[in-house]
């Protein structure tokens, strides 16, 4: 169980007056994704930090296809993407539960900190939980590039 | 005039508990940037969606390169940065005021949607707004390539 | 089954520096126990709205008992508390799933406009719906006074 | 200079499908304000933070009067209303910078919490520094009972 799936509906202080979702809640909604896909992996970011360690967010790229509207239910899918020795990247499909198609693309580069806030390596218990995902992800062909995403910035 | 510069200071409710801004609030503050730089071109975008036209943002690309933290007094800079006949995509940078070096950087595009929701032109009198301001830009050469982000989600 | 019980878990967005969640946050959860009470009484909110009624905060009173944490498993109770030709009263209990104890009470006032933004009546179906649920409850004597939160704002 | 009085614009992000502010936001201003006034006092909650003394809210009452729309200029006035040895109150008005009328009145009790988050009292250096802004208010009589807010939670 390498992809973590995770249902949730639309809030409505969610929506702005174009009467959608506000775009920014996309970010919320894979941070809820890369919280959950850690949960599955066996590694609890809530208690990753209180070891401290910290993933801090270092790039985001948003792809945003069709509007998401209040009460709706929705799903997001979380990914791991790419793993180096200092960041990890996440990508994230946004959909509708009942197959309407995808909402938006999303991925995330985040980078390791120590309790100091600055830089470092991923702890290699970390690492190598990570790791054996992304072997399984490869395995079971599961993680398809996201078109136009996986070539953004560096 | 055509770049915005626009200051304010840091909400406690934009800070999470890693002790820094949470990373969703730059997408609302390069809205805050767009909404000025509009103004300053004489086309508010109040008015726009009582108008019935809708700027909807359709991809996003964000690099966060160091933490704002709570009460800090921060400056978006916003540009438009390439104009076409449906869609817009402005950049910004995300600084402190006292020139402690860049924050973040982010481009968005947006489409432009008419009061049913569809995709359309942009109407032409916003498009010649944005085609001065660009000219204007390009002969003042204010608009400079944000490293790493201009080749992105397209 | 008058009272709404919904679950959720603290998303890391919702936290501050102070490391808990920031208080702005009840009143979305109890947002979420709302759409959900009505929808369990056959009465979709966002139906209401498309139909031209819409129910506007008009006070709310908060009492805030014990931190929330990310990740935390919550639920919000919520229950009708006073009905009027054209207002209603919902109150809430913010809470552990695992019976450790109450977070934070709340109560809102709601006042129903039309599709004008007026204040009206609550439409008859409406009205009647609340009321069967108002009803039931006094029966199975469910709904208990808030301590320190009935004689609030009127 | 016993009041402060802060000027801001309604964000777009702050906006809800009702075509206007999400109620939530109000507590997120006079927060804002809140800072703005200790600010004033010659007292920075940013540092009182980093000295290990926290102010968490634990009650709150907001009257929502009329709405704020995207793009309003607003003002948020911030006054002292209670002083304790544990807690402090401040009431909060809410209002468009043209005098056209009261948009919300809002009051919120904070108790003080020490670095372990535990109740504690009120800094002496904190207390005499907030003692000093209520006596001033007392004698220019400043600080009004908001009707219908000074009831409220204890």
């Amino acid at each position: 169980m390498i992809e973590s799936v995770l249902e949730f509906r639309v809030r409505y202080a969610e929506t702005d007056q174009m009467g959608v979702v506000h775009h920014a809640n996309y970010l919320i909604w894979c941070e809820m994704g890369r919280t959950d896909l850690l949960r599955r992996l066996g590694a609890s970011y809530a208690e990753l930090e209180r070891q401290g360690v910290f993933l801090a967010v270092s790039a985001a790229r948003l792809r945003l296809r069709r509007a998401a509207r209040y009460d709706d239910l929705l799903r997001v899918r979380t990914l791991l993407r790419r793993l180096r020795s200092r960041s990890v990247t996440f990508s994230y499909v946004v959909e509708h539960t009942d197959g309407r198609g995808t909402l938006a693309e999303v991925e995330t580069d985040l980078i390791c900190l120590d309790s100091a806030r600055s830089a470092c390596k991923l702890p290699a218990a970390l690492l190598e939980t990570l790791r054996r995902a992304r072997s399984a992800a490869s395995l079971e062909g599961t993680i398809d590039a996201v078109p136009g995403l996986n070539t953004g910035v560096e």
